[in-house]
């Protein structure tokens, strides 16, 4: 049973600590967000405190946007603790695809941590299933594949719940796709909208944590509900960016449900 | 005697280079809440030329919100020479409590640099002067002690002005303790508010190095006035953030002082 | 012949990459920048992908605004593929003249790749040139120079175009210089304009990759234009910067050059 409502309604009550290790572009951004919600944020990345740190979060984010050495060791570290421990973590491949570096990382972050969410773009995803997949930066599609078969097949191979996300979501878990319809197209427009859907998803699966799959797509429509009321009345992707937080911060958990377009295929 | 506006005249008239060893989150925000008020921010990090600019700025702030080995030795360079030179230090430190590598590195650096204020939440600062306190990431509350005797104590152990921001603030240099009631509940739900009160801290005392017990608490009750009129209109966290820089850019030396809220206890 | 309309619409419809290697604290705005004007941004500092990155980008923004030595490593190695492959490379020099580290890697930039542009301010281009400059932490400005005459002497010397930003800004390949009117006093007061000039030069430069002191020129015009719609209805730095992109979204390709003044000298 999807209601983002329902969990929004956790996640503002216990407030989890959603600890994430991303990338320097956004990480203002998705901390914004976090806390928009209504959950606590909190930035660590030092090999020497993550496994501490994640030790004590209710989620965990990885998200490689801006790689280095030493940060891929502290995502390595930080996501086999939450492992241990039953900690959801959500991976963001941003970038897969791009540079072997990039696919790589992902594949080797996958590989060494249970992790319970990937949530990526099209092209990002098919490159870590093997599809083809048209990759620029950090924007890419995949090629020839649907993206609810994508999500399903992604799942299915990697042990995951997929969350592949364009202009309708679909996230799955190897048998059952959930298509998400919620959204604007100025969140094309802003840098970062993909890395708050990711930490957005994070305290989603820490609001819900035994129900990863209800957990993701909930957490997607409700951030594209957010987008829609932000779009109202925002004068491009600056304003709206602004008042995204705000759209965030006021989403309200008795009416949320009503708004959410999810749809099982 | 406390004049947020004469102190903010002066800075605005000498516009003082505030140098900051700061967190990836709010790096940006601090540089414009700097900006915005009226001083000149850089940010410098690199073990190679931190002690050349901590030289020539007239404030050092020293934020821990995102560790790693190079910047606590970059942080200690720069700390070090400021101390030398008489110039001023603030230090934020970030989730001291939430795990040890934090706590440690906030100890280290009170130890090895002349902390002129301390600028912490109460946890943090409970932490270092090893009260209780619980912590979550980087949120935190002192346990079983009042703000204002925390403020105290804290500053007579450390030797510093100790600054502990919360619904109201309180500064003390061990003997006074100021209290600033200024803000907005607006504040707590933006990331990196704390470190703008920091950085802002920093920039009142480049403008009256010879009062850091006032400056500190001038700072405070300057930027909780700003929050009073960015609160006054917006919608919510995101709209608020953007007008808190047009606040803190239109604070007025002439109207502040009668608008500030701060009591001796 | 200058047309910023022209290249915009270019730019609009091949989205070229943009790939930036720059400082912590204006990343996210730099990204946001690119991303509004119609351009793609991808973020990429490592030394195991940014050889990669660069190959497959339009352009290449180089910005010293927080060093270390690893990210100097990762800017030379982008930087001569860039230059190997023809791809435009601009340089920003933030903070050129404040502290030797930052002198000499703008200058060790200049000698290792062929910089297409050089974008920054007077003091940090004086200083580069050799010329007299006053320079606190990252604002400057060059003492006794015209800034037309620097622009030019900067170009000859460095053997690049030259873009100095200022209250107008002169653009010149060591003949011809353009002066670019536009802008507002409200870029000053929020941190990272420069930079995001220096990453709207990187666009105009992909869009118009044979015409260099076209592009700089136009991508000056093209961004004052924008500060001066987000200056209007702006209540201070922190709405304008939100506007800022919501007008670079909006700036219209037809009616843009009759706006942009461009003035060759």
């Amino acid at each position: 049973m999807i209601s983002a409502g329902t969990t929004l309604r956790t996640i503002r009550e216990r407030k989890p600590l959603v600890h994430q290790i991303t990338n320097y572009v956004v990480m203002n951004e998705t901390a914004n967000a976090t806390l928009a919600l209504g959950a606590l944020p909190v930035m660590a990345h030092a090999v020497e405190e993550v496994e501490e740190m994640a030790a004590i979060a209710s989620a965990l984010v990885l998200n490689i946007g801006t790689l280095s050495e030493r940060w891929i060791e502290a995502m390595l570290l930080a996501g086999r603790v939450a492992t241990a421990r039953g900690i959801p973590v959500v991976l963001d491949p941003v970038g897969a695809g791009a540079t072997r570096y990039r696919t790589e990382t992902a594949r080797k972050i996958l590989d060494a941590v249970g992790v319970t969410v990937l949530r990526g773009n099209a092209g990002e995803v098919a490159t870590l299933v093997g599809a083809e997949a048209e990759v620029r930066g950090v924007e890419s599609m995949a090629v020839g594949v649907e993206p609810a078969e994508l999500a399903r097949e992604a799942a299915r191979r990697l042990g995951v719940i997929a969350s592949v996300t364009g202009p309708v979501d679909h996230v799955s878990d190897g048998e059952c796709v959930l298509a998400v319809a919620n959204g604007d197209e100025l969140l094309a427009a802003v840098s970062g909208t993909g890395c708050m859907s990711t930490a957005l998803t994070g305290c989603f699966l820490a609001g819900r944590p035994e129900q990863p799959l209800a957990a993701a797509a909930e957490a997607l429509a409700a951030f594209g509900v957010a987008a829609e009321d932000a779009a109202a009345g925002a004068h491009g992707p600056g304003t709206f960016h602004a008042r995204l937080y705000d759209a965030l911060f006021a989403l309200d958990p008795d009416t949320l449900d009503a708004r959410t377009r999810v749809e099982a295929l």
